[in-house]
């Protein structure tokens, strides 16, 4: 092919916050397949809050990304060339090929989805690694009973939105914590929530009291910072902490202290950090599930598009600050 | 009888740290037993931590101490009068009669001990609540491996040193974090952990590298504080922290600020908050278990004993202030 392949690479590690110049944009021959391997073209890219982790070069869950190695990323596109028995050209395939408009991945490394049934964007968020980290946590870790209080930080988020839907699903109170008026409305107003507090108001608190009545049973926190110490102090009794992420500590140095841990005795409250790569014999049951309400409306879901590959470090560095409304994804065809 | 009964009662709440003049000494007539009661000469009174909680007047899990009552406490003592059927006039008893030399009891909340297999005392420390404290918290929520290294705060205490000499017998490494070298050195020597670290040595942080090469599976949390943030940070992938105690926290307003909170993700680790009076159906086993290790001398335990009831809030006051060189008693008797 006469076509060349974009890529974004690492070029050095933040510093504090995560900035553009963080990354670098080169061009380089598309790779040809080997044996049993595909030659995908990238349509899109998921950005990911993961993705502060790989950058930085600390001890983390996974090796961090090499400095000038193509950024990480999942992706979903069009399979363009294959030597593996499973795909042929024209398939949709979501994997993890990374910051680039071509790849290739071993056939294993590649699922083939149905972009027929539900959009092929979904497919890395509501109905991907966002959407079965939700189910993991919240119905696996919080495990919550009809009637039960479900609380989610970072709620107008790719996996907080899944979150609560699944929990209104199962028949719970759902309650998000979100940032703004404007996302509070569409928590409820378009996902069905059934309260949502706004954490920048000045009346965060007296939001909190009155759309808990009946206090918390499950959180699944995602972001940390002091709302979790207000939401500690809601925890009810045998109640269970679903620690996603915590977001506010991201980009810092000088972590959030958090004061009220005796909460966690007084009420026998289970709190269980995970990652949802440990919990691969549940993806196949989640994506289903998932991808039957994704299809029956039952679960709904926004994107913040960022146009091309160039786009991309922007998009994560704005991500970091809240800028993305949804799945923050780059379209890359 | 002519003889009075001592008590001692909550005369006002702490404002902050516990003084001997929240409590005020107090003489009545010896109660008679009802129907199905007993009469009991408590010989020993427990002090425990968490009556902290008992006497502030601040949400918990048990109802606070009411003003002029008798103050709660477990007691071990000798049975005067019995009109139930189960007990008789000799009989050595368990119960919570509060700080007081004489009490009545229900025939249902005693329970008959044998003090001749091992002391009476022990009965209210490594075979009683504080045992099946170290027992819940290590074997059912720890739930170590043989080789997992147990680490457990405030190791020299009633229940820490019961959670390392379980973790030992169950084949694991046992460090435990200690005030002082004299205290070290007897949970080391004595106690047989594996190491002990001197929480307030100018190298304690060195201290706690060596004593940890392959890091923590367990955390028996009974202090938080910095030392909890230390401890965070070396935990294993997939390990696990109970709970327990909060003591740095007690005596203050202003609790320690937790910083180290990522690494419960990173490392997906689970933490339960737990309390022992959840786990009733666990307590014969765990007391049965206890007693055989005490009286085969495989868990040892040391005690500070205070002489005479008045003697009670200033040895409350010392405990919380780490005075005290293992299960803290009151002698009654």
């Amino acid at each position: 092919m006469s076509e060349k392949n974009q890529q974004i690479v690492l070029a050095n590690r933040p510093v504090r916050s995560v900035e553009e110049a963080n990354f670098r944009l080169v061009e380089s021959e598309i790779a040809q397949p080997g044996a049993n391997q595909v030659l995908v073209r990238n349509h899109w890219l998921s950005l990911d809050p993961y993705m502060r982790g790989r950058i930085a070069d600390t001890r983390s869950y996974a090796k961090p990304v090499d400095i000038g190695a193509v950024m990480v990323g999942d992706t979903a596109g069009e399979v363009l060339q294959s030597n593996h028995a499973d795909f042929e050209p024209g398939d949709y395939v979501v994997g993890a090929l990374g910051w680039q408009q071509f790849g290739v991945a071993d056939g294993t490394a590649l699922r083939k989805v149905d972009a027929g049934r539900i959009p092929l964007s979904a497919y890395l968020g509501a109905v991907g690694m966002p959407g079965v980290t939700a189910y993991v946590g919240l119905i696996d870790i919080c495990a919550p009973k009809p009637g039960d209080t479900v609380v989610v930080t970072a709620a107008f988020g790719a996996v907080g939105s899944v979150v609560g839907q699944l929990a209104k699903i199962v028949g719970c109170r759902a309650v998000g914590i979100a940032g703004g008026p404007e996302k509070c409305r569409y928590v409820v107003d378009a996902l069905g929530f059934d309260a949502c507090v706004d954490y920048k108001s000045a009346d965060a608190k007296a939001q909190l009291k009155a759309a808990l009545p009946d206090g918390i049973d499950c959180l699944f926190e995602n972001v940390g910072g002091e709302m979790f110490d207000l939401l500690l102090v809601r925890m009810n009794t045998f109640s269970r902490i679903a620690l996603c992420g915590l977001i506010a500590d991201f980009n810092t140095t000088d972590p959030y202290g958090v004061k009220k841990m005796l909460t966690l005795i007084l009420n026998r409250v289970k709190l269980q950090g995970f990652i949802v790569g440990d919990h691969l014999p549940r993806w196949p049951v989640a994506l289903d599930e998932l991808a039957g309400h994704v299809a029956a409306g039952r679960i709904k879901y926004r994107e913040s598009v960022a146009e091309n590959l160039a786009a991309a470090p922007a998009a994560l560095v704005g991500m970091f600050k809240g800028h993305n409304f949804g799945k923050q994804l780059v379209r890359l065809a």
